[in-house]
């Protein structure tokens, strides 16, 4: 079996762009090539995720188009939509494909635009995040996406006794580093207060607890680096990637707060990676809205059970805690153009575990983690990486 | 390495449905389940195409749902979309993972609902299927695929001297074989006069040379075979499948009638079963419209350049001629429901192999192919099927 690495990663600012899909994905495409060292030539296949063109944009088969506007048509492309999870899925299965030796280099990435620059509005765009709920049970009750985590998050906050303040901490973790992080939509340093003071959205989530919409794009490329070619940029290992799947409705599962999910991918990632929840220097994690943050570290075993929800509040988290989430600012504050956000993770991870993370660099990192998540906790992709000592 | 087989096939009628497609693709899934004699235990992950979801019934993130519908939910889900070719890529990575050891047994199928039981007209419909094609390029001055198929179809009997009247014979044959299958949208007979005489669409294209829209699911259990266990089916054998893409959109196409794509996705399939053109004992290939089954089967090597479109004018094609084309009716007459076309053409595959094809059975055949395109002829993936001797 092959070993995986990224050897070239590239992604836009998060945010408002006014580029067609092709564009914006040239942006964060030419520059993971660049900086792999590798010529366009060599990639055997692009493996491409995107939730929401079709609906957005109407613009759907976009991985021959995508290729087409590279230069490199001719090449297998595929596009894989599994909501929020979307581009985790494409890197899963090029990460399969290369260790399987079906392909050598794997272009990896995602695109996607959810603001106003569709030229749909917000309710629009509301509508169109919803279609990833069950179409029947949760659709038609008008149940959109705050309403599903802050479902699960008041049962969280029930269950241990985790506080809006609590929560608050999250969203003042994930700005803070997002003023680090020169890609990240929102740049700017948030308090409890501000956060607890803005309008409430969903019970127990404030605006200041949510994501925003974004467009933008995010590429890596992965190879086969037991080969003896050489890049410009040094390999890091994807060790582990774990996928696995809970009920959808969520009236339907065993566990609210457990996101089983990702229970299961971080325990076949982690054996796959052969380590252990403790081996874990920082993590990227599927905050779409602050509870989601503290369910995920509880999942990945990071905290015990609980203990998530109160980690940002005790700095735990912080860039210099114990285990750093979201050192990029996370979905919070980097932004969220969903099917980029796989990847966009994974870029995160590559630039901390290369000592290529500026002002957000985390001291002394070898592996990290990256938990990215889809619809009503339904698909969690757990992907492992590991720099070489 | 291990071998990737079929082991159990299902699929609805296609034509008119009035099911969700949770209930609609269990009405494929679980026959397959069946057919191959295994528990729903046994899977241990679904690949699952589906096309329009989002745009026809803002239904997004299908895996998940699907799975949770089928009682199979914990298991690695994803769903795959390149617009016409969506549940054939689903097939090949179904494929991949099954010889690589990632998975031992993958349900791989399809599902869509593309009449007006969606409670969309046709010319919404006609909008969402222009999706696939260029968004700035071709979908701004109105080519939807009647006219990309038609320009590339002129440009071929310009090229080669094919008649209206042949174009008229690759339905009247595709008609007669959805006669005799009785999962067929249409069947009834046509005749050259009547196709010539239903009404122009793009020339040269009449109604009767185009494919209809159909509601419809296919799904296919694939397993490792070469681990001893024993099925209810006859395994056959999935021996190559290959997978390209070209250019987006057509104006930038080194070829129009080439369909580049197919003959790359040809020979990548024709190696790894190790078979020549000559050894394919019949063939389903996407005859979206009539043009497009000439091409195809030039570009599969079944025929001289050319000699395609007029094969059906010369019995060559038809159930008992020297290479019989599309049993099981095609697009044409059996129906094309998006997203399950890819599966079905491999459960038509399989059944013709195990000699279960009742009145269309084709005596004699060991070894056949499918061919399955995408969008502007972009994406097309070819897959060999042996039967074992």
């Amino acid at each position: 079996m092959a070993r995986a690495s990224v050897v070239g990663v590239g992604m836009t600012k998060f945010g408002v762009h006014d580029r067609p899909l092709e564009e914006l994905f040239a942006d964060a495409a030419f520059p993971a090539i660049d900086d792999a060292g590798i010529e366009s030539s060599e990639i055997d296949a692009l493996y491409l995720g995107n939730t929401l063109g079709g609906m957005t944009e109407n613009d759907t088969h976009l991985a021959p188009k995508l290729a087409s506007h590279l230069g490199i048509a001719g090449i297998p492309t595929q596009r894989f939509e599994d909501a929020c999870a979307t581009s985790s899925n494409a890197l899963k299965n090029a990460v399969h494909a290369v260790e399987a030796g079906v392909h050598e280099t794997v272009l990896v990435g995602g695109v996607e635009r959810c603001t106003d620059r569709t030229g749909l509005e917000t309710d629009a765009m509301t509508r169109i995040f919803a279609s990833a709920a069950h179409r029947h049970y949760e659709q038609p009750g008008g149940l959109t996406f705050p309403g599903v985590f802050a479902l699960l998050t008041k049962r969280y906050m029930h269950e241990y006794g985790v506080t809006e303040e609590d929560l608050a901490a999250i969203a003042v973790k994930n700005h803070h580093n997002g003023t680090l992080n020169p890609r990240a939509q929102f740049g700017k340093e948030v308090t409890v207060p501000e956060v607890l003071e803005s309008p409430l959205i969903a019970d127990p989530f404030h605006l200041m607890d949510c994501c925003p919409f974004s467009d933008g794009a995010s590429a890596v490329v992965v190879t086969a680096t037991d080969q003896g070619a050489s890049y410009d940029s040094e390999p890091v290992d994807i060790t582990g990637v774990g996928h696995s799947t809970d009920i959808v409705p969520l009236a339907d599962k065993r566990s609210l707060t457990a996101t089983q999910a990702a229970r299961d991918a971080a325990t076949e990632a982690y054996e796959q990676a052969e380590i252990e929840a403790s081996d874990v220097d920082f993590a990227e994690v599927h905050d779409c809205f602050t509870g989601a943050e503290a369910m995920a570290i509880d999942a990945l075993g990071l905290f015990e059970d609980g203990e998530g929800g109160r980690a940002a509040t005790r700095d735990q988290t912080a860039l210099d805690g114990e285990v750093p989430i979201n050192p990029s600012g996370g979905l919070k504050a980097k932004g969220h153009p969903i099917g980029a956000t796989g990847t966009a993770q994974i870029v995160e991870l590559t630039e901390q575990l290369r000592g290529d993370a500026g002002e957000r660099q985390i001291a002394g990192s070898n592996c990290a983690v990256a938990h990215n998540l889809g619809g009503d906790a339904a698909t969690t992709v757990v992907s492992v990486m590991e720099a070489r000592l």
